[in-house]
C-alpha cells in the first residue's frame, strides 16, 4: 500500500465534476460537496459517490434513504464552498432552498439535478461509497449555455466552448 | 426511474477526468477508458471506478485481480482514444507499453499511474463498479506541467492555469 501522501499526490492533478449532495435522513437536512459522482448505467439509471464517513454531514447521510444530486456549474461555485465548509448551517440561507414533496432538499438554482434512491452502500476505509438510482431529474433548459466546474489541484476551474482540445492526429486514421 | 435519455441528459454536462485502465487476467491484456476514477479515502489508500460490463475489454476485466490506474493528462489524448476505440488492438505499438514485474501493462508515457488491487466490486445494472487498494504509485516529476484532460459534452477539454475560475464573494467571509 502506498502513503497517503503519495496517494493525495498522485490524485491531486486529477480533474473532477463536482455536485452538491442533500439529504433528510429525518428533520435535520444535510449538504455535502462532492467530487465523486459519475454515471454508472443509464439502464437502469445508476450513479455512484463516496463520502468520506468521518463528518457528521457523512454521518447522518449514511441513515439516508434517498438524495438529491446537484451538478453544479461554475455558477454555483458558492455552494460548492457552503457544502464544504465547516462549522456553517448550509441551509441558514432559507430563500435558496425548498423541500420536495418526498422531503429532500434541493437547491433550485442549479441547472441539473437528479433524485436519487439508494441502492447499495459499500463500506470502504474511512469512506462509504453509494450506488444510486436515479429516481428523477431535472435540466434546466439553459443548462448547456453554463460552464462546467472542475476541481483539480487544490483549485477550482471552468470548462466551457474555449477550453475544448484540438484533437490528435490519429495514426491509421483515413483522412475523411 | 428515469428513462435512458433524461438519464443521459442529465450527466451529459457534468465533467470529468479521464483515466486509462490496464489489466491482463491472464495472457491476454485489457485496457479501457474510463471517465469515473475517483479516489475514495488516503488512508487506506482506496479509488473507484465504474466500466459497463457490455465490452470484451470489461468482461476480461472482471476476471483481474489487480488493474493499472493511469490518470491521463491533454497530452494524452490519444491513449484516451485508444481506449475507447472500437475493433483496435489497444496494444499493437509495443514501443509504448510493458509489463510490471507483477504482469499488468503500463503506459509509461502517462505522467502518474497507479497499480491497485481489487478490493470489491458490485454488480450494478450493466455495469460494473471496482473499489480497489492502490498498493503502488508512480507521479513524475513534472507531472504539474502537464494541462488536465477533461470529458464534457461528448468534448474533450483541457484544464491548466489559465481556466482557474475567480472566487466569489462569500456572504459573511471576512476580508482576512
Amino acid at each position: 500500500m502506498i502513503t497517503p501522501e503519495e496517494f493525495k499526490s498522485a490524485f491531486r492533478l486529477h480533474p473532477a465534476g463536482v455536485a452538491l449532495i442533500t439529504a433528510d435522513p429525518g428533520g435535520s437536512p444535510v449538504a455535502l460537496t462532492a467530487s465523486s459522482v459519475s454515471a454508472v448505467s443509464a439502464d437502469p439509471p445508476l450513479a455512484m459517490f463516496s463520502v468520506s464517513a468521518l463528518s457528521s454531514s457523512a454521518r447522518n447521510l449514511r441513515k439516508a434513504d434517498s438524495v438529491v444530486i446537484h451538478l453544479l456549474s461554475a455558477d454555483n461555485l458558492d455552494l460548492a464552498l457552503l457544502g464544504a465548509a465547516s462549522g456553517v448551517d448550509r441551509f441558514a440561507d432559507e430563500s435558496r432552498w425548498h423541500r420536495l414533496p418526498t422531503g429532500e432538499p434541493v437547491f433550485e438554482e442549479v441547472k441539473t439535478w437528479m433524485r436519487a434512491d439508494i441502492l447499495h452502500r459499500v463500506d470502504a476505509g474511512g469512506s462509504n461509497v453509494f450506488v444510486v438510482t436515479i429516481v428523477e431529474s431535472r435540466v434546466a433548459p439553459d443548462a448547456a449555455m453554463c460552464e462546467g466546474l472542475v476541481y483539480r489541484n487544490r483549485t477550482w476551474h471552468r470548462v466551457d466552448d474555449s477550453t475544448v482540445t484540438s484533437m490528435p492526429e490519429l495514426i491509421g486514421a483515413s483522412a475523411g
